[in-house]
């Protein structure tokens, strides 16, 4: 806990000063005011999180967190638990979604070991951060202590430590990897949104209408048998999360307290990101949403955020996909503060 | 009309076997069915276009095509025409926001002078293609010829022509500057589309009430008085169109009888688009719609062209640079095609 309160100290606000600065540029670029649409928002954003108008992201890079849920007992998944290990092997290996999409991104792909059932050589070239073999099935219990809770938010702080011993961090995306956590994650926002289950439920990687009907139950029978406490979001990631979320958590904050910005994925990086946003609600500020999922809760937790998607290209995959394709669209807006010339510098009459 | 003619002639379908290997290899990759969404579609018809699963997109060009317009008369817009040719200028300067979002995509931006009403000095290095200094003002009689409406799509054509005699193009973005176009782009999807025009006008680069009711007025005016065809596009253009509008219908003629894939862009861009196919049906094949524009008018484009846009940013601001940022998720498309391993290259069981 000393980790996790320590960061949250550590975390400020943006730089209000530049935020303004930014706005006033864009304002006076020889273009219709407004023209560029939400990127000026991530533009001005950025300049505040960096302090400068002048933003260069150099070094980018995605942590995809793996973990194994318990829940999965219940028959929520079209896949076995066993691909979530042979999924982290393909992405060391280069070869899956996220590799692909970092690397058109420039950025390179780490993964990291919170929780998945499977016992990794300790010379993998993956962050050890192994909480527990597989959370425990929430449908009949809490899926964690507190203390594993605990434990998996400072593993995603220590990512973010971690990855700054090598070098400064420019931009952050955070992806998902376990089977079942769709589940969780729509747990998650099933207590903080509280609508009901049926409505924020989605397919994951594609299950039948019986297996959507086993989720709802399960998430029901969770919710109801656990009791969580929105208004204490680590209680709610200990009855009814994943280790690999409370990672994905860890990271947000890791992120936010190193003054960096931090771009969610999907349904499950989100939820992570929203419960990092309850523990320290100041981390919102360096918060980006990369793109709008196919899974249903995911927009919800977008709403609860307050945060627009840059993109909606009906991905429905997590790994961190989404949260790569965004950040090109984010280096496209430190891009525009800077290099659009103003009505001055052109010498064109501004028509305001 | 000959260059036209035979531009079209030469149109070919795009190969449906390299379209269906392409979605067969996509259902194979380790990942849920179709969790990739809009990009399996564009990946999967760039491999029907250039006939491989290795798409490779090297040589990638902006063009922005730029004219004046007599409708300015009305008092449509909040600019003074003068900023056609200053806006040219500062794209030739690098300066301009479609310079920076082009840079930032891998892109090079070609300038075309379609019909602006200002003397470039020859050696000015865009495509000197004027057809008129300005058209006439629609609301009071024809746009412009018929005979000047054929020259203006048969610039287009010339320009991808001319592009190619320099190096293979493989991925083109259209873009306009022209103080005004929004105007005559609202008139022809209003005439397309059939709906009221009140229902389909934006406020351009940033009219107020009265300039809104003025540019609606004009585009009822412009119609009842011109009477233009729908069954006859180059009427259309004729009638109530522009020169660079023109000019964009001939890039995306002249891109799909070059076999390569166009994209478009805000309301101007796609105005010439959705010409372009009316004229040639088959071009519609290598057409994507980069982005959603704020303008009202452009979703009714998209929904008569079929298309949907891969970004929706909130832009309005048009000369390429919805396209251009599109650009590099067309190419994100391609990548996945080839380097995403299936369940069978990574030996992960599959749930199908």
């Amino acid at each position: 806990m000393d980790l996790l309160q320590k960061t949250i100290n550590r975390i400020k606000e943006p730089d209000l000063k530049f935020y303004e600065a930014a706005k006033e540029r864009l304002r006076q670029q020889a273009r219709p005011a407004g023209s560029l649409g939400l990127l000026e928002e991530v533009g001005a954003r950025l300049a505040g999180i960096f302090s400068t108008l002048d933003v260069r992201l150099k070094n980018k890079i995605v942590v995809t967190c793996a973990g194994d849920h318990g829940i999965c007992e219940e028959g929520v998944s079209l896949f076995p638990s066993e691909v979530t290990p042979q999924m982290v092997y393909n992405f060391v290996n280069d070869g899956a979604s996220i590799n692909v999409l970092a690397r058109h991104a420039g950025a390179k792909v780490c993964v990291a070991d919170l929780g998945v059932d499977h016992d990794f050589d300790p010379d993998l070239p993956i962050f050890h951060k192994k909480v527990g073999k597989s959370t425990r099935n929430f449908a009949k219990g809490p899926a964690m202590t507190r203390d594993e809770a605990i434990r998996s938010v400072e593993a995603g702080i220590e990512i973010v430590e971690e990855l700054f011993q090598d070098s400064a961090v420019d931009i952050l995306g955070t992806g998902d990897m376990g089977i079942g956590n769709t589940t969780p994650s729509t747990a998650i926002i099933a207590v903080y949104s509280r609508l009901p289950v049926s409505r924020l439920v989605g397919r994951g990687t594609g299950v039948d209408d019986l297996g959507l009907e086993r989720k709802i139950k399960a998430i029901e029978t969770g919710i109801e048998l656990n009791r969580p406490d929105p208004s204490d979001p680590l209680d709610v990631l200990a009855k009814i999360g994943g280790f690999e979320i409370g990672g994905l958590a860890g990271l947000v904050i890791g992120a936010a307290a190193r003054s960096i910005p931090v771009i969610c994925d999907g349904l499950i990086s989100t939820a992570g990101a929203l419960l990092a946003c309850e523990i320290s609600p100041p981390a919102r500020q360096y918060l980006f949403a990369g793109h709008n999922s196919v899974e249903t809760g995911h927009r919800y937790m977008l709403d609860h955020l307050e945060l627009k998607p840059l993109l909606d290209l009906k991905f429905r995959l997590g790994e961190g996909t989404g949260a790569a394709l965004a950040i090109e669209l984010i280096d496209a807006a430190t891009r525009i503060l800077f290099e659009i010339k103003t009505f001055d510098e052109v010498a064109i009459r501004d028509a305001q």
